[in-house]
């Protein structure tokens, strides 16, 4: 059993070496590297190479956003565990997640509809730019999708990765519709780790 | 676009009747269902159902450790936030994540490792019976196995499922030569998601 002894600060920088050999010459559009790698990076997933969508733009847009203090929205509490959230405050920006919160908890139970759909509902009272980052839900980005189409909210942009095996394909086929900036986990997968990937990589552009 | 209505409740039901029949004649130990079919919930990835090894009884071992109050440690706050805590609480368990502790930041800082390595040292002084839930850091793992050999900790079981690149599939299989029960995810794959995924899926077999 060989255990190479390697410092802290090596083992990210040595990680994305290896991605970046084992994709060989697979044909990724160098403006999408950093957050297709991170999500390899995050789940050892090669999937993530050809499963990701890029709406024309939505990196800068993405990018310009973080810069100047957007907030994300989250469906779960792990997503929002994961951002860094340190890295988002130095532009400006929070994390928030409506999911456990009281109010969601009963209109959900009320109107027999998922938390994350009233969860969505309640970030489009947030009064601040805003991009959404869905990892778990697909009723969140079909209720994001309603919002949207009937001009209740104008998020910047959608990262939109559900994974699942109900409704989870047509929900990110739907948001692509839009005329949103998004990027999307086409297929099955995704995650709320996917999700957080996608945000940090992007935060770490910004250095 | 099709999108068909599904109630909350029936979500998870219909996606994990999906997901056995995509099984379809996979050889799967029927005390190790839960589990495989929780990961690959979790991931939409099928990998989950060939690399997952679980050690003899590790199943009796955890469940039996949660009903009677353990305590889960793990490596990152994602999967501190994906464990169910409610349903651990039940049962007189919480979860700890020593990894963003200010001592924990600083002695790692000095002495040129990783945090991850530090909290498990912290982790080793607590006084409960204790079952590690590895979703991230190796060298969380490898300090684990140096604490057990050391005869400084002796946890219940450890789920051991860092993902990733650097050292990962040795970690693993390090753990797996021990004679602690564990769940190891064979190869690069795992995560933080996966992590809390075991956890639940076992804590949801004690109902």
């Amino acid at each position: 059993m060989e255990i190479k002894e390697i410092k802290p600060a090596e083992i990210e920088k040595k990680s994305f070496e290896i991605i970046t050999s084992l994709l060989g010459d697979k044909k990724i559009l160098p403006e999408h590297e950093a957050v297709v790698k991170r999500c390899i990076h995050t789940s050892a997933d090669f999937d993530y190479a050809d499963n990701l969508y890029f709406s024309p733009d939505v990196m800068e847009v993405l990018k310009k956003a973080l810069k100047n203090g957007a907030d994300i929205v989250t469906d779960t509490k792990m997503a929002q565990a994961g951002i860094n959230k340190a890295k988002l405050l130095k532009y400006g920006g929070e994390v928030h997640c409506f999911i456990s919160d009281e109010d969601v908890i009963e209109e959900a139970k009320k109107r027999g509809v998922t938390r994350s759909l009233v969860s969505m509902e309640k970030a489009a009272k947030l009064n601040k730019p805003v991009i959404f980052a869905i990892g778990n839900a697909p009723t969140a980005l079909i209720s994001l999708y309603h919002l949207i189409t009937d001009n209740k909210i104008r998020p910047c942009a959608i990262i939109g990765v559900p994974v699942g095996f109900v409704n989870v394909v047509e929900s990110k086929e739907l948001i692509m519709t839009l005329d949103t900036p998004c990027i999307v986990a086409r297929g099955r997968k995704g995650g709320s780790n996917i999700a957080a990937a996608i945000v940090n990589a992007i935060l770490y552009l910004l250095d």
